[in-house]
């Protein structure tokens, strides 16, 4: 069965299943829509994606699905340690749910502020030819700078968030590029050196790698 | 082994997991803090349980989890089909993809809106002493007005919405039960045929029934 998947490689979304794909050692199609627009972050993506397809889709032969982390999801349920040794989501129960809650963690406490810094530094402008707003960027920082307090005890004596690589890696991977990237926000990771140490190693993956450096210099 | 829950039973994340419990036919033990304090909803909230203990936290003889919809996942995949014949996450993984969708629906475009009317309705005056703030809760009806709309498309000749029971609806329970529990938004749900039905059908579960029964009518 041929897996295509639908994106843009500049998207934290379709990086995170990109990456996915490249750890699991599966070979896809990829496709960017010659049209698009960027739907700012509410419902109305919901509604947007219904009628006409929302980015990233993946196709995996007749199978479709939508949604960056669902679609890793089912990607590691169904094909790792198929063509590779890589392991997703632990076979163990409780490791998996540990795992899950580091999932959680990502969407609810890491996401959301590096969402802040990024949508002002790297979205308002570029896309939607506003303004921006220092306030929101320094609510950002403030949140996250909590975030990485505490992911640098969590991250004690550990090579990644739940020990060994995980899915939960790569849901945190696309912010991480996108704040660190931004000069003056990398010293909130290289400050904390568990969280450094987590972040180079993540960084230095070959399928995380791979995936960066296809990012085009031109957002367009 | 076993499970014991510590939380608040007027709390969505409470019930999320509660709902799982008895949905599995899991007995557990329930536990509610002498003293607590409601935490917003930002990155604070991780940094306190990290250091105090995050409500819901979910204990199976020694293993501890914590984020409500990682404890459903984990129970699920642990007990599913242990103690009764419920399943909530399918075992064919394109149908568990297309639950894990909804899971993302529910995260991502059902809840965010949900909240922010539950939030100004419920907890700033109970809980922070605050004045509702209409543009919020204006902001909020609009949103889930478009992700309903989407819903009633979605819900077309289903009875749940993966058609068969799920995670999915479960997670989507308990701020529905809240939203719909203030007179003047049941409408929302109800001027939607196959979106009523829905709710309907999910309110009349005995695992639902009987948690939205123990909700105390004055929340502290």
């Amino acid at each position: 069965m041929t897996i295509k998947l639908i994106g843009f490689p500049y998207s934290g979304h379709t990086m995170r299943v990109i990456i996915t794909l490249r750890e699991l050692g599966l070979p896809y199609e990829f496709e960017t829509p010659a049209n698009f627009e960027m739907f700012i972050y509410t419902a109305i993506r919901l509604l947007t994606c219904y009628n006409s397809g929302k980015i990233p889709v993946l196709f995996d032969g007749d199978f479709r699905i939508i949604e960056s982390r669902s679609i890793c999801r089912y990607l590691a349920s169904k094909y790792q340690g198929k063509n590779n040794n890589t392991i997703l989501i632990p076979n163990d129960v409780h490791k998996a749910g540990l795992v899950d809650q580091f999932v959680s963690y990502e969407i609810f406490y890491y996401e959301p502020p590096a969402f802040k810094i990024v949508s002002q530094e790297v979205f308002v402008e570029k896309f939607w030819n506003k303004k921006p707003d220092p306030e929101i960027i320094k609510q950002g920082r403030e949140e996250l700078i909590k975030v990485l307090d505490i992911y640098e005890k969590l991250l004690e004596g550990k090579e990644y968030l739940n020990g060994e690589f995980s899915l939960a890696d790569i849901y945190h991977s696309p912010y991480t590029h996108y704040v660190y990237g931004v000069a003056k926000h990398s010293e909130l990771w290289d400050s904390r050196p568990n969280v450094k140490n987590w972040r180079n190693r993540l960084r230095n993956r070959e399928a995380v790698k791979k995936t960066l450096e296809e990012i085009p210099e031109e957002i367009p």
